[in-house]
């Protein structure tokens, strides 16, 4: 479909030329698309930005939504890889770069904003509910879920916005990784019913890599 | 001094304009100054905004180091608690959404992304620090206080920018003040020692808010 190639544009546009700057004529140039081609599906630059994180929002829900008849312990291993960015991604850094310009309009458009709390309930929403089926499994231990999920997803947004906007100065390995191995170790761990172990980090993030949800 | 004076009109600028659209006009508006003066102190609009970030990290150093005196519970619930946005504080979020816009220029300004890198590093140094003297005091069970201190940084970052970006769609209470609570729940509660507390939250906000060091 056109709206797809022109969507797939914007993410490469975003990684090129970050979101501040962004022109339509950068959009088009990255889908081989005119801008009249483009204005005729989307009005103006701003729809078609919040039809991108629509995109990127449903996109990632129907990946987790494929991933439900799994063990709970995968799924949180995979939820947590996810945010596991390799030390050279760079087109990943610059998207998420782009995605923290975004973030930042968040409080002076409404239309960003709504699908920033889109985004932020459907991760504490996946995350409580892995960890909520984990303990009706009994392979988590009982904890409030939508409490550790809101401090799960705020350590691992934290870790990649470090790593993204910072160089030389991160901690050894990169931030994420850091992170997410003591979250592992320090979190997840302790609410692990006795005997269950969660799949190792690198098994997750090969099986990733394999499916291609990386982004 | 001349040059305490615009700063502070640096910080009232960036609450009330933002970073991205802020003038050299704002800022002067805002300290009752011309903007020849601040062009005899500061040749360009990034010395005075280098300037600026160089003095709250410089602050925010200053006042930790006259605590190091303070038992390492104390120090560790105030590094906590320094994080806990209250819902009604405007100003404050207004102030962290400027530097949010900041921070997603690090990768493409070399002195913006050093002042970035030497904040990171004050705050898991501090992190750090405050764990290991914990250990060396007993009041605190033995961990890697890099990786912890790494962890807990990216949790409390997290949770600001998320507190700060988004309306409505927040956790109950606010984002900060749920992710403090259950970092020092699931992660400061378990390293304690036998019999070792730490303050309760409300008492080092309270603490905080006496002394003003709460920007």
């Amino acid at each position: 479909m056109a709206t797809d190639k022109i969507l797939d544009g914007v993410y490469r546009a975003l990684c090129t030329h970050g979101y501040a700057e962004l022109t339509m004529q950068d959009i088009a140039d990255e889908c081989d698309k005119s801008t009249a081609l483009l204005h005729y599906h989307y009005d103006t630059k701003e729809d078609l930005l919040i039809a991108f994180l629509d995109h990127i929002i449903t996109d990632y829900e129907e990946r987790l939504a494929a991933e439900t008849d799994r063990p709970p312990t995968e799924r949180l291993a995979t939820f947590l890889a996810r945010f596991v960015f390799a030390p050279d991604n760079d087109k990943r850094e610059s998207f998420h770069l782009a995605l923290l310009e975004m973030r930042s309009q968040g409080p002076f458009n409404d239309r960003i904003r709504a699908q920033l709390e889109r985004s932020d309930v459907v991760l504490r929403e996946t995350a409580a509910e892995i960890l909520q089926d984990g303990i009706e499994a009994g392979v988590f231990e009982p904890v409030d879920t939508d409490r550790t999920a809101a401090m799960l997803v705020a350590a691992l947004d934290g870790a990649r916005t470090r790593q993204i906007t910072l160089g030389e100065g991160q901690p050894d390995d990169t931030y994420t990784r850091v992170v997410v191995e003591e979250v592992l170790d320090q979190v997840v761990e302790p609410l692990l019913a006795d005997s269950v172990e969660l799949p190792p980090l690198d098994a997750a993030l090969e099986d990733l890599s394999r499916g291609g949800g990386d982004s």
